[in-house]
């Protein structure tokens, strides 16, 4: 088609992404010369064990251990090894000998993406990541380049899906926690080691990445607060589709007016949240993902599509190889992430939000007064109040007592007042035990 | 923040669009300054009438009827006129002038898109159009970058408010099309001429535009199969609803494998179509817009969101504005859509689909077999059947006769067939009348 030199790109990784990629890569490759107008030319994959089974059947001489070799001789590195050493140093080297640089590699991103942008702008390189976050969904691109003309206020993010399996079977099925995670594992939906799912670390280093690039502002993994799902109970997800909602572990990330300035702050926080049952993520079934997006101008937005898998990620990467190969055709300085807005992260505390409490009681008469006291005295108001039907418990000490079952739901407040409210009602002569606390979401503006 | 000089920036046209583009383009100038790292200036605004209400408050020196002057002296221009006439002109004289040009014109883009796409190639000058379809949502960018690695395989877009709403309003609140259409008339989300939108053409010129993108093909507009629908009687939601389906006006493109030669073919089509209700496009409530993508690695997308409106389409153009100036401080020849695949085009009786027939048949012992015996002469075979209670009809011809209402889902054939078989249904003596017809979409893959 032309006579331009083919453009060398070297693969880091052959996992479940790194191998559809390479497939792809060289059974499309006609495909790719038309669309960049030069030859893309894979000219190696560094893996550990060249010999290890493949998800795709691969040329055994493209295979490599010398991974800085590698680099040294690419235009091109798409870095899909996952963790943080040696990505980072081998990330480094890339961008500091010129190559452009794909990765997926959201830990990454996460802990070292400040320090990875300002180089590839020193450098004058690209770095793309589109896969980091949402697998195969667009959602990097239409947040830095669809909306960079558009203020963020909003995402309410979906972004793993083996939590979101678990809790879609909870919620569907009626199967426990326990239970669930256990046929998350047997499908596939979850890792022999699923804590970093399941406490939420995935979607936390997900959320700093979002809202880095929402607000144009460095946000460190560290200050992004995280809980996980495992203390989501049965009971919980009930009480809450009785009350119109579904239970999502959501990475949220928030641009706020700061009271005392009438600047502007962020948050970014992962937590498992009620959702109305009429919101759109509501109904984001299994291991998929979503990214609901408010920003100013557009109104809402909504992204949806797998949000893991080998070949949907290597859907991704193979769109960022292709814009990487006709911006390095084109030359011309790097595109770092703008990272000026420079806005204060607002600690977890001070978010406001509203509680659904789910507690037992003993069942006695003025008990519901005593705990409306405990709400007065903590400046928390009651918005809902939910009371199932007493049962006889069988419980340890054998007393069989009769006991009430409250759901309260509050009015809005700040984490810290809510969290106090908790506290108070724990110590509270009046509540026998706390059974879950959710916070809801996706409702207040 | 650097000596670069500004970049010029001229809008043609102040309408819904125009008017909140330039607004935000000068309230937001410090951010879009920081984001580009140089300013965007607004160096004029060219309408028919500089005295006209603006749904923006905007500096009146800025207006001027003088559109060529204003062009030539701009780095970049914004046409948000709409129609072909004198946008066309204005788009080329911008272009060949050497400025990149942003426009929202989806008539300008489906009937000229090529026409302009290979002057932009020509003269290295950018063209941007993510306003043109689905409003704010980011549809164009994901399929030309997000998936440029990918293979598009089918494309199923709710990209119409106006005719999402009616259809909505005649799903949920049971409103004929009329009241519906009449009600969308008053809350403004029909024009006082609905041709446009009701009858199909909006669509039809949205799905040229996205074909032709996803295919790498040019889909010329007369190419693409339109029906509106002013056809769609309420009585048909309700069998529709019945049947567990939600009725859509669909614009479908398809990656279609061409039997004869094997190679590959395409199809771009406009109809009210039955949509599973567990389809995601089924909860797409009133004016908003979605488009469900199907790629081979990347499995089904959805982008959803307000797909008009002044401010939310804004943003789509703010956007690819400032892509635009940065790219253009960059340098480097255009990019112009890559049409080199250049597919064949399928006519749409060779489509295969599916329908459901409905028909008021005379309730007589044998009828039904009678027409089980049509549908087997035309080679269509029948999925299920609905017979709806017979009633007493006072029709006009007020025979009171006793008629039998059918609901017929036949199988997958062409489209040839199926109208085939729709005719002599309606040639049938068994048959009294047609109802209606509706094909389904979003089952088969």
């Amino acid at each position: 088609m032309n006579e331009k030199r083919a453009i060398k790109v070297a693969l880091l990784g052959a996992g479940s992404v790194g191998s559809q990629v390479a497939r792809l890569l060289l059974e499309q490759a006609d495909e790719y010369e038309r669309r960049v107008g030069t030859r893309l030319e894979l000219i190696g994959i560094s893996v550990r064990n060249p010999d290890a089974n493949r998800d795709a059947d691969l040329p055994r001489e493209l295979f490599t251990t010398d991974a800085q070799t590698l680099i040294v001789s690419a235009d091109i590195v798409i870095e899909l090894m996952g963790g943080i050493t040696p990505a980072r140093e081998l990330v480094t080297l890339a961008l500091e000998s010129g190559a452009d640089v794909v990765t997926a590699n959201k830990a990454l991103l996460a802990h070292h993406g400040a320090e990875l942008f300002e180089l590839a702008e020193r450098v004058g390189a690209q770095l793309y990541y589109e896969a980091a976050v949402g697998g195969a969904i667009p959602i990097i691109r239409p947040l830095r380049e669809n909306l960079g003309g558009d203020k963020v206020e909003r995402i309410l993010g979906i972004v793993n899906g083996t939590t979101n399996y678990i809790l879609d079977r909870m919620h569907t099925r009626g199967d426990s926690f326990d239970e669930s995670l256990r046929i998350a594992t047997e499908l596939g939906y979850a890792e022999a080691d699923p804590t970093a799912d399941i406490e939420g670390y995935d979607a936390q280093q997900k959320a700093a990445i979002l809202a880095s690039i929402a607000f144009h502002t460095k946000v460190p993994v560290d200050q992004v607060y995280r809980e996980g799902i495992t203390q989501v109970s049965i009971e919980q997800i009930e009480d809450a589709k009785r009350a119109g909602y579904v239970v999502k572990l959501l990475a949220i990330c928030e641009r706020l007016t700061d009271e005392q300035n009438g600047g502007e702050k962020v948050s970014a926080r992962v937590y498992p949240a009620l959702v109305p049952e009429t919101h759109p993520l509501a109904s984001v079934h299994g291991g998929n993902n979503a990214i609901f997006v408010e920003a100013k101008a557009a109104g809402s937005l909504m992204f949806y599509g797998a949000g893991a898998g080998g070949v949907e990620t290597a859907s991704a990467v193979l769109g960022d190889l292709v814009a990487a190969a006709r911006r390095h055709l084109l030359g011309g300085p790097g595109s770092g992430e703008s990272m000026d807005a420079d806005l204060p992260i607002v600690p977890v505390e001070e978010i406001l939000t509203s509680y659904h409490i789910s507690l037992a009681a003993e069942d006695e008469a003025g008990i519901l007064a005593g705990i409306a006291q405990t709400f007065a005295a903590q400046q928390v108001s009651v918005a809902t109040l939910e009371q199932a039907a007493p049962t006889e418990t069988d419980d340890e000490e054998g007393t069989g007592d009769s006991r009430a079952t409250l759901v309260i739901g509050t009015h809005l407040a700040t984490e810290g007042a809510l969290s106090g409210l908790v506290k108070a009602l724990a110590d509270s002569p009046a509540v026998h035990q706390i059974n879950g606390v959710l916070r809801v979401e996706g409702v207040h503006a």
